[in-house]
């Protein structure tokens, strides 16, 4: 096992004091495993508080800050967190505007949002929640009933949280953040498998020299298995899907993004590729973002984002935003 | 072979058009494998270039940009670049008022920056250059007479780049980057080998099971091999090679860096095992970054860069900086 971990147990928890160590800027609960920013709530502003299972860094917690996240909610590796987080989270970040809730649409972490929202009304929190579910590669998986949601939660959790922190109301940030999952599609590939701390070895098998076409962020299966493809087919591939899918009728938001294991030389030549085979297509690209953003641990591999923006949307994503992972504006 | 390439030939190229493509913000030049600052020359300003062996990015392309790095030259894949690049770099960047060379101390990068400052000022640049040395894990190494120059590269980058940005002279720009090399200090651990596009298998081997202490970023061989060890145990090991060098009388800018495919969730966990292990023995924090930053391309793994910061270091990291990797101010 070739981990920089202690044990298994304590990945999550450890993470989190190593997040507490280098962040003075966010108040972190390590024994309730709440991130929040540390000036919350803030006064007149709408809370925004997404979660979901660990191994997926930087999100959720590195996106907490002004202009994004007011809270995150980080559960055991690729493990829904429970009610209890959430609800502490939004007693957290909450100033009387209401709270809403960023959902990645998988069984658990369905579940266990709902069940946070039902204790957190019953506690007088207005509540809102908005389920991601951006990824075409299946119908269903493992994990999910409908889409996965993967990239386009970064979109969500950015032009949400910009709006929020302009003072949009909750119903506008709800919808901002609706419309935003509703124009945004993902599609993701592996060049390896994931290993998780509990398991110690790979949770699928991919022979080298083959590649997962339309992988999940959990390793979960895609469409189908090929033999090694280059750059340049992969990002082919990768644009026809998406086009079909919902092909953008104006400017699109894209993440060229990695699983984690991919260096970022090969993730800037994919870039290269992506943007061509938009172009190829007719697709314009407003705005770029390459990087290791919605990652499944050790797997290598990337996956694309498109999300159609019009000039609100390119304006809320130009705005201003202070986390650990993405900062820009002042 | 995982790697998300065309062809092994074309992994920087395909990289600049991607970095191009993804960043209007800088002026790339893929054919000569230049990458400058869009408004460079900056009146008044000294010109800052750097560069190196590709396959260690964000390093040196994505610190380009007001508040560091003035331009960038990519070489080959582990190899430095040539003459002809830090020359068009230079003269690119200079307003009249210098350059300084920040150059890693590897064999090649050394001689092809020392001809290259003479080419420059033949062409009438004023031309300073500062030596990177921060790794104490060998004396000399497989491509380096004297220590390796690794993560301190960035502090040097930042601190200098910040000096130059509020229009320091060349002579102090020169002086502050020495300076910065001269109380940082880095030691880097590997847990899995690293594989260049060209060769296509691990350059060394390096058994499940063990790590290797002391590595360089090009996998060089380092200090020792052992069996397996704990976050906690690396931590402590890493720290007590770093204050045997050279134990900071003040606060330290701290870096707990990846070497590409480590996760972020273990990346934290370990930054949390750095900070008790530097209060156990003394040492104060003033500020912390997580992160892959200087990498070796697929390598798990991860090094610690100290550096003591007076309240003038201190201040000139917290300054402003836009680039693609680092961001922060206004």
């Amino acid at each position: 096992m070739r981990m920089l971990i202690n044990v298994p147990e304590t990945v999550v928890a450890d993470a989190l004091r190593g997040v507490a160590a280098a962040h003075p800027e966010l108040t972190v609960d390590v024994e309730n495993r709440v991130i929040v920013r540390r000036d919350a709530p803030v006064a007149g502003k709408v809370g925004l508080v997404s979660g979901g299972g660990s191994g997926h860094e930087p999100l959720h917690g590195g996106f907490v800050g002004p202009g994004m996240l007011s809270a995150a909610c980080p559960g055991e590796v690729f493990t829904s967190p429970v009610p209890d987080q959430m609800v502490r989270a939004a007693a957290a970040v909450d100033s009387g505007e209401g709270v809403l809730f960023i959902v990645k649409n998988y069984t658990g972490d369905v579940l266990n949002f709902e069940m946070a929202a039902e204790l957190a009304e019953d506690e007088g929190v207005r509540l809102a929640k908005v389920l991601v579910d951006d990824d075409v590669a299946v119908t269903d998986s493992l994990y999910t009933a409908g889409r996965r949601g993967t990239g386009a939660t970064l979109f969500v959790e950015k032009i949400a949280g910009a709006a929020a922190e302009e003072g949009a109301p909750l119903e506008r940030v709800e919808s901002l953040a609706r419309r935003v999952d509703e124009v945004s599609r993902s599609f993701g590939v592996a060049l390896s498998a994931v290993t998780t701390p509990a398991k110690g070895s790979p949770t699928f098998e991919l022979p080298s020299g083959e590649l997962e076409l339309g992988i999940g962020i959990h390793g979960e299966p895609g469409r189908e298995r090929r033999a090694m493809m280059t750059s340049r087919e992969i990002a082919d591939y990768t644009v026809d899907v998406l086009v079909a899918d919902r092909r953008p009728s104006g400017p699109v938001l894209l993440l060229v993004n990695g699983m984690g294991a991919t260096p970022l030389l090969e993730l800037y030549g994919f870039n290269a590729e992506v943007h061509r085979a938009l172009k190829e297509r007719g697709v314009t690209v407003a705005r770029t973002l390459v990087g290791n953003y919605v990652t499944s641990l050790d797997m290598a591999g990337c996956s694309v984002t498109l999300c159609e923006a019009d000039e609100e949307l390119v304006r809320l994503w130009d705005a201003p935003v202070q986390t650990p992972a993405l900062r820009w504006g002042r």
